[in-house]
């Protein structure tokens, strides 16, 4: 299913005028990419804060599906809410703490499975795996009534 | 210019079925994320590898152009180019090297000046000092011929 090792992955930047770029990847839909607004951009832009944050979110939800494909089953939902916190330390600015709080729904048979598999994602997290700082994963499962 | 500390940022995943998913926040136009093919996914999805090389291209331009608007003038162009390898190791699967190639253009009395600031820009970048192994910078200064 993977393919061989290692992995290349590219991105492209390029520069539109003051703080703005255009940001592309192959055949994905280029973005409009700026500081936040904290630093002077616009609301609408992505930002290298938003972009890893979602990085970070979108991580975990890949590979925890991967783990739930492995496992033969399916889940009902999956919502992630990240939380990044940009702070003044002695070392500069530092990303102090990244939250993902991770709201899942699976059959009722399958919460503790579900739980269990959270905790296995967390740990294999490629991007988590990147960071200096560990991202926390604050998660809850709920169990839903199942389709008859 | 920019906000108080501590800045807080925020980016929300909806899973949209199977491995797909809705990347948000705010007023950003919202990005279909998913596995990149390597991983079984579709090539116009945004993918984890994908946004964290964009954070870090895109964080090492707005801390540059920041540097530089401090300065008092202007670049004539900038385009970078991020390579991101994926390897399997004894850790497990870890991106083991992050490349940004800069392509930087100025006028020619700012060419030694362009090359110090991108020096600093590295040091003050918040996506790459986030990260646990050292983004790679590889920048070429190139003189433009001033407009008249």
């Amino acid at each position: 299913m993977t393919h061989p090792f290692p992995h290349r992955y590219h991105a492209t930047l390029t520069w539109e005028g003051a703080s703005r770029a255009a940001l592309s990847s192959g055949s994905r839909p280029v973005l409009v990419g700026g500081p936040p607004p904290e630093f002077g951009g616009e609301p609408g832009w992505w930002s290298p804060e938003h972009l890893l944050l979602s990085a970070a979110n979108l991580c975990l939800m890949t590979t925890y599906q991967a783990l739930v494909k492995r496992a033969g089953w399916e889940i009902a939902g999956y919502r992630s809410e990240a939380e990044g916190i940009l702070d003044k330390t002695r070392e500069g600015l530092v990303l102090t703490r990244i939250v993902l709080r991770v709201a899942i729904q699976v059959a009722a048979e399958r919460v503790e499975e579900a739980r269990k598999i959270l905790e296995t994602a967390k740990k294999y997290c490629i991007v988590s795996n990147s960071l200096q700082r560990p991202v926390e994963v604050e998660g809850t499962v709920s169990s839903v009534e199942p389709v008859r």
